[in-house]
């Protein structure tokens, strides 16, 4: 298939680019590099546009003609969300908005959309399905559910198909040492957690210790970022062959604790560092995990790097490899 | 105040801006009169642009300080949400997300926001509270749903003030019959009984008469456009005394039946007019009535308009007196 991956050389997007180049897909990602690197894109064409612009989108569909689009793109920090919600408003459902324009015009048949677990907001499940109410509780997960909504509308009004897959807390990073998390100020645990490793942070913040769960601190169901690009090709090869538009839970189906995570992070790399226990941060739920029964049976997905170990010693190999290209001249 | 008025020129717009001009308020309206007309702007200044012109809006800003927004430029149409839903997010949300950065960067005070019944989709109650969920069931609604979540969001991460007053089903006219309903096609009942009055249509269809309400026909509130003129006004005062950001449900608390309001354009016209009952269309909950305590206590709002009698009456006068106007030089 011929596939436009927006966001394909960021970290996700990055990884998926990888698998489907392995598939044998034809790629051209389109990428803004705000947050991406050049070098992430091992596969395809690289185009340096934004989706805020769109006669560079009509320009990239008039010269090709795309079985599908993969939209990685967006900002993805939550508390950025909260202090300056157009921007998210703007670069994610607006632009998203802007790619379906172009998707709707040259009718293209086939999508998968990036979503996220924080469409859900503050559920009273811990393990949520696909069918629980969505109410997200900042603009983040609040742009993110607007893409849906406008990806399903459109949908429901043409021939367009789409897979929109729900993440929950990604990481981890390609076991070669090719590819990883790069994302500049990120704020994921395992990322921060192995940036206190490497010395690039001093220590880390756990915030709240005080859940009604195993120690004290948060769950949450951390799927390895291979697992997920792994989730991306199939859903391309679910709907080549008739699949039906579906809406996806990405996790593993249960979860650690933030201090189980950082316990392995400090086993796995030998390296002490140290950890500032907090107040709760308002937005948390005690826990989080995917009901992925969907998944495993619309797509046949099932992981290879369901252990937390894995995760982990993947991305600590990565950012030790990360440190040093990035100190090194290119 | 100076206030900006998008979609001034429009039905509910027009109403507002006449009762704005009254009231002393300095009043510049913008509108790309796609549905609108110029005569219908009957105090301030009109300015002749469209929302999806950010350079248009800037322009205005830069021009104009102003201390309150009234945002009422929007599609309103349900079925046509459904088949072109791009529209919807293109002209609704993205050109709310356009005048709201304007709004941050001119940094704007006061809005007010018209929203809709719309975004409580098929409740099972069926009289609304504004805490209600929201779970619209369309386009139109989904489209003033995400604007309601920009304009929240942005007001929790700057000063600006809102109100956001959410429509039941608005109808009537001024009663000097200056202004009134001109929209072309339009879809609402009370709009269409009266072009059946006026030999426009030759009758009119019921959608469903097998619904559980007192004559199988379904149930909705009636709101006079002149009291939901007020309310804006009155919105704009609320806040000028310091009054916090509220979502305010627009509408009288009770309802009539289709059947009903169908019988009392015919009584009071004296003109009789074929409906064919036809069956329930999709999305069409059986009743839906404003649960008001709140616009009641928080505004001090009480309607002045607030029986059938007189929402039909201002209603054919205005039609008798807009198809004379039409068919005549201008």
């Amino acid at each position: 298939m011929k596939v436009l991956v927006t966001g394909g050389a960021g970290y996700i997007g990055s990884h998926v680019v990888r698998q489907l180049g392995q598939a044998g897909h034809d790629i051209v990602v389109l990428d803004n590099l705000s947050t991406g690197y050049r070098w992430a894109v091992t596969a395809g064409e690289l185009i340096v546009g934004d989706l805020a612009d769109e006669a560079v989108i009509e320009e990239v569909f008039a010269n090709h003609r795309f079985d599908a689009i993969l939209h990685f793109a967006a900002n993805i920090v939550v508390p950025e969300s909260v202090a300056n919600p157009l921007k998210y408003y703007s670069n994610n459902t607006r632009n998203t908005l802007n790619l379906l324009q172009a998707v709707e015009r040259h009718q293209v048949p086939y999508m998968v959309f990036s979503s996220t677990a924080a469409v859900y907001g503050m559920p009273d499940e811990t393990v949520l399905t696909e069918d629980m109410p969505l109410a997200p509780i900042n603009p983040y997960g609040a742009s993110k559910m607007m893409s849906e909504r406008m990806i399903m509308d459109l949908a429901a009004a043409s021939d367009l198909n789409y897979v929109i897959l729900r993440y929950f807390n990604v990481a981890g990073a390609n076991p070669d040492g090719l590819l990883g998390q790069a994302t500049p100020e990120a704020t994921h645990l395992i990322k921060v957690a192995c940036e206190c490793v490497t010395g690039q942070r001093e220590g880390m913040s756990v915030f709240g210790t005080d859940y009604d769960t195993r120690d004290g601190t948060c769950v949450r169901d951390y799927i390895h970022v291979e697992d997920l690009a792994k989730a991306h090709v199939m859903a391309l090869d679910y709907m080549a062959r008739g699949g039906e538009s579906r809406v996806l839970n990405c996790g593993y189906g249960r979860g650690f604790t933030v201090n189980e995570v950082i316990d392995v992070v400090k086993r796995q790399s030998g390296v002490d560092f140290p950890v500032a226990e907090t107040g709760r941060r308002t937005g948390d739920p005690e826990a989080l995990m995917a009901d992925n029964a969907r998944i495993r049976q619309t797509l046949g997905w099932t992981p290879n790097y369901d252990n937390l170990e894995t995760i982990v010693g993947t991305a600590l190999a990565w950012e030790a490899i990360w440190q040093k290209r990035k100190d090194s001249p290119s």
